[in-house]
């Protein structure tokens, strides 16, 4: 199932699209409960269905607009690109090799999420070194501590595509990643989120473009840790909750692998695509304009 | 002001705590806004106060007991701290030197903090090098991006004490430092708030003891990046929210700065005192027993 939280006649409500992604049926569940966007059926079903509306008449919203904490995130997750960011120079945790030998997790704010179509706003008195990153997101249904790899698929809620925005500079200049990986916007999320059932996330196409050129072309059956590492790594002493969002890493592609490197600027147009989900779309605009 | 958030009568409050440390005068606020602690204080008033409890009636809980997203905390931020660490083994972001010319910026999860008096659980199939730091965390009353250093006091709500409870081998295998930061239970906070005219952080002890012993003896006044840095870094491109707090990082005398190391065992008891603020005391124990 393809669940998209949406903006509708002045409300935020959740829905079913169909297989075509032509559709979105509105699902009934009360209108606080739509808030936070597809939260609301994690652990709970709705009481019924409406009939579709055709998506073009909607606003996409981020299928979960509001994370109940930070985003986790895998670093350096693929071979070709932890090489490609050794060699960037922005690799402030390169100390044990290119390419790791456990997970490297760290956060982005949820307030930088957006939804499809959203701006990202590029700020060059903040950051002259924007990047993208194609990946593919965990949304755990079921939290829980200890969890084994042998069980952490019960744990998956569904997917959804994030791109991964960062800003190089400020990933290097302070070691820890959290602040050039939390600035607002950096977090674009959608078109929708899928069942696990949906997709077959050991082998499933991961592609980024940038102004229709093919930047990242990868697949999610090459993660070096792949979802149930990562899910029984930070949750065997992290009790993990309904509705944490799991970004896994991004593969080769990024701007700064790159000679010179491609950073985003104002205008580019980045698509992010994940077989069995969808295309999530945004654009980059400079802040203030 | 010092305002504490405890349990009494079967429901959560907020109060005031007279200075002695004695009493604590229920503030009226609506019940629901008392569930979220000293946050209902936030940018609001209580629409009044009544009679005084006896502390030792009531059983304190975190000012804050669940912070609105991942509290940040600010890594390496005293001189002698940042070198007892890089000896240590355990600093992954040890690239640029023992002493960073940037701040340190990482984050724990909201759902790690626990209250006086709770127990930090400590779980030998997880970890077996435990470590206390000693910090004072700044709580943020106005949000905002691009606050300037010298408006960053007039964004601070007031300031409390946090315990950034460590677990040294997880911080060192996982290089970013989120998952030996965010085990369950491993930011202890309190034992109140008191607003940002209580106390001069530019020249404030901060101790903490083990089991009576102490093992940090420094002050606030010696943090390599000050409280206006740490917010002026963060917020250049990071929207900060009301309710954020931010650890500002710990002096030297932690676990791992001893030869051999003293790492947390059960039993332990931590006392960490902020002159001005409180004692937050909490002791460690086995998990499950």
């Amino acid at each position: 199932m393809r669940v998209a939280t949406y903006h509708y006649g002045g409300k935020r409500h959740v829905g079913v699209v169909d297989r075509r992604g032509g559709t979105v049926s509105p699902l009934e569940v009360p209108e606080a409960d739509a808030e936070t966007g597809i939260l609301c059926l994690i652990g709970k079903e709705a009481s019924g269905i409406g009939a579709p509306i055709a998506l073009s008449d909607v606003r996409l919203e981020a299928p979960i607009p509001r994370p109940p904490r930070n985003i986790f995130c895998v670093g350096k997750n693929y071979f070709d690109h932890a090489h490609e960011f050794a060699r960037s120079g922005f690799d402030s945790s390169s100390a044990k090799g290119a390419v790791p030998s456990e997970p490297i997790i760290f956060s982005k704010v949820p307030e930088c999420v957006i939804g499809p179509e959203e701006d990202v706003l590029i700020d060059p008195t903040v950051s002259e070194s924007i990047d993208y990153e194609a990946e593919l997101a965990v949304i755990i249904g079921t939290g829980g501590r200890g969890i084994s790899k042998d069980r952490a698929v019960d744990h998956v809620w569904g997917y959804t595509i994030v791109n991964d925005v960062t800003a190089r500079d400020l990933q290097g200049r302070y070691s820890q990643w959290i602040v050039g990986k939390s600035q607002d916007t950096f977090c674009p999320m959608g078109p929708w989120a899928v069942t696990a059932d949906e997709i077959d996330v050991a082998d499933t196409a991961i592609r980024c473009r940038v102004n229709g050129e093919t930047r990242q072309d990868s697949n999610t059956g090459l993660l070096i840790f792949d979802i149930p590492t990562i899910i029984a790594t930070i949750s065997q002493g992290v009790t993990l909750i309904p509705g944490d969002v799991i970004a896994t890493g991004t593969p080769a592609g990024v701007g700064i692998g790159f000679d010179p490197p491609k950073y985003l600027e104002p205008g580019d147009v980045m698509e992010v695509e994940i077989d069995g989900i969808g295309t999530l779309r945004n654009r980059c605009k400079r802040r203030g304009t």
